[in-house]
């Protein structure tokens, strides 16, 4: 019998935990899961025999150290800043470990010591980063099997709601961490197109926006996602002229969120002294000049250069931010108002399910061709607990833990998922569960 | 004979040492001068006998308690962060101390000591903050002794060239630190306008800008300084309805600066990995979309929406900023590409000389009445040595160290210039030399 454990039984976990219980009779698991909440990790097993909840603190270095040692198998859904820590201590007794979180530079540093200890520590097999590796690199490898060479390469994520759901005129719910959508994009994003390097400070980052169709789900649009040079190395792809990587919305969003970016709205670097008495109306006329013949929303509509009368301002007036609301947080940052102002309105139904859009564009030159080849996956969820992004972060997790304990996954060392030997049999897997990408090509000359 | 130590010798101290060395015989001091390199000190002292330069290195810690130990008070024009160590050895053997810095939150709190010891460690008498401070406290204690009270205080400086010598189309040259002038304005302003909070993102710094005239020398622009709100601590106005703090540039300045904030080429926060083999073309164009049908020229007018003949195109073409000039610097980010290329330019001549630009706009009821009263300052600097800049820092700290060793100033502790009896000595001797304030006064009702 097989130990796999478990760290972190939160929402991400859920999809993860299921499928390893479900296949945990077959292949003669034992799967004890370890939360700050026992509770959750109870809940999450739903009683199936071969599961165990039991309370977990990673910061006591004993109970880690020793949960570890009896496992065959760790899995850490923990916060990416604690995985280190689990790290070490999977170095320390040789055992396997399974992350959905980028490498840090610490887990990097491990790489020695898994090889001699003839382990490997997977990493950044969830979904952004995760199976973007995979179905990029299968893409990749493909053409170069085929003796041709990527040229282009453009890659977006989104975390959206399912079309049946999509009901507001922002076209946006929060789907997931909501202090995240509201910095998301903070810093400069560079990426390149054909050979010239782009640097796009945060301030123009929502009108500098690309469109894309996927399959039939109709129309989106892209913002540049931070560093996208880096991932030329990752990929390979070192001398490409253009690689860009985005963040998918539904059209017009972009250009409504802009008003927050412009505003200030979304600073997180100070506290407002009397944020506590302010109403939201307050909240906006703070970041507009002071002129008293003008009310909030004229002073905005000048401000942006649009009509009072656009779907911008609709979008705003939806939100009921220029109400008379009181915000009643003591000393908040602009983006921690904002954040409390959006969720009250981008909130699931209860019966709402989310959704993953994910779509690669390649352009690549075979045998003299020049092609383009779209890669493109959508993903709904199935409930609230079983999301689409529990499921697409969790799904890759699980059947990675399951191939490297049973023996499929034999590399060894500090790895992400971009070897044929990994995404492979992963993609597979997950094709046949339902999550699948769809390649579509065309000839360009 | 009093010993007088001063501890660093570069620009900002030149007018400084000029002073006190030419009271030096009336008074019978004995002026020690240290710097990291003893030329700059023998330089700066021109033979005059009662001056002395050594080498001072703040670093070796029993260095400088031995020139302090020795010294009747200590006067540090060392960069602000180095300040510290020697107000711990002016502590120590109770010795004076002034500086032209603000006062950090540590040596905030060698206050207690400082009393205990009976000596004043006299901070920010330099220019801004120094006469800023004493010449708004003036007139603020001014109208509170005639039972007013302040309802709108502005205030702003300005480091330019003076009008003999501003030739170039920018109305601008660098007359101070180049880098701390491209980066200016990062982070969040506010202020603080009839009761209403004002937060001013820095991508919408230079676009926010207000005009006044000072005296006969014209119109001239500002833009909101940082943190303006803490002003009202720091005079005693906890309650004013407005205060605003401002930079002051020519007009027309802030709206073409703009279009390197706007960019993002004030952008300090990262590398760009081919810099040096860049233009300033390709430097340019790394900012702007990629559209190879446009120029780069049309590309930045487009992106401002500005007409390609407009003013602000001029003056970046004017730079030379869209020629194919090599950058030629390593890993630069891109505020130190902009100041590389700004350096070729805004240099000023070997006869040129700088200006430097403050007024205080209050508004005040005063007997049921509404006064305006503006109290503005224009100085011209001599040389490039005894530049208006090194005047007005090194000229109240040079009084306010002869004020102490008279025992003309006998206040205790770790002070700034805002009461009675260090501003009124301060500025009535500035006056003398030139450096004066003129009120004007206007009913507003």
């Amino acid at each position: 019998m097989k130990k796999i454990l478990i760290l972190g039984a939160g929402l991400s976990a859920s999809s993860l935990i299921k499928y390893l219980l479900n296949h945990s009779t077959k292949y003669d698991w034992k799967i004890k899961i370890g939360d700050l909440s026992e509770e959750t990790a109870i809940k999450k097993i739903e009683g199936h025999p071969n599961g165990e909840a039991f309370y977990f603190d990673v910061a006591d270095k004993d109970q880690c150290y020793s949960e570890v040692a009896k496992a065959d198998i760790v899995v850490s859904m923990l916060p990416a800043a604690l995985h280190f820590s689990v790290a070490e201590a999977c170095v320390e007794y040789g055992k396997n470990m399974v992350t959905a979180s980028y490498v840090s530079k610490e887990i990097q540093e491990l790489n020695d010591k898994a090889i001699e200890k003839d382990i490997l520590i997977l990493n950044e097999i969830g979904v952004d980063p995760g199976i973007d590796h995979m179905s990029a690199m299968k893409v990749i490898n493909n053409v170069r099997e085929k003796g041709g060479e990527i040229k282009e390469f453009y890659s977006a994520t989104g975390g959206l709601v399912a079309p049946k759901h999509d009901n507001n005129p922002w076209n946006y719910k929060f789907t997931w961490n909501p202090r995240n959508v509201v910095l998301a994009g903070q810093g400069t994003s560079m990426f390149i197109r054909n050979g010239i390097y782009k640097f796009i400070p945060y301030h123009q980052l929502f009108k500098r926006i690309l469109t894309t169709k996927v399959l039939n789900y109709g129309e989106f649009e892209m913002y540049p996602n931070r560093d996208s040079l880096k991932y030329r190395e990752i990929y390979g792809l070192d001398n490409i002229p253009s690689m860009y990587r985005g963040t998918m919305r539904r059209p017009g969003f972009a250009r409504t969120w802009n008003v927050f970016v412009q505003l200030g709205c979304t600073d997180d670097s100070y506290v407002i002294e009397e944020s506590e008495n302010m109403t939201y109306r307050e909240y906006l006329n703070s970041f507009l000049k002071y002129i008293p013949s003008q009310t909030v929303e004229e002073k905005i509509a000048n401000y942006m250069g649009i009509e009072e009368d656009s779907m911008i301002m609709y979008k705003l007036r939806w939100l009921g931010i220029f109400e008379d609301t009181a915000i009643g947080l003591k000393y908040a940052t602009p983006a921690q108002i904002l954040q409390h102002i959006l969720l009250q309105k981008w909130v699931l139904d209860e019966d709402d399910k989310d959704m993953i859009v994910m779509q690669h564009r390649f352009v690549a030159t075979i045998n003299g061709h020049k092609k383009q080849i779209y890669s493109s996956m959508v993903i709904e969820g199935s409930d609230q607990t079983h999301t689409a992004m529990s499921k697409t972060v969790g799904y890759p997790v699980a059947i990675a833990t399951k191939l490297i304990l049973n023996g499929q996954i034999k590399t060894k060392g500090v790895k992400i998922p971009i070897d044929k030997c990994i995404y492979e049999p992963v993609l597979s897997e997950l094709e046949e569960m339902g999550i699948q990408f769809v390649e579509q090509e065309e000839i360009l000359d």
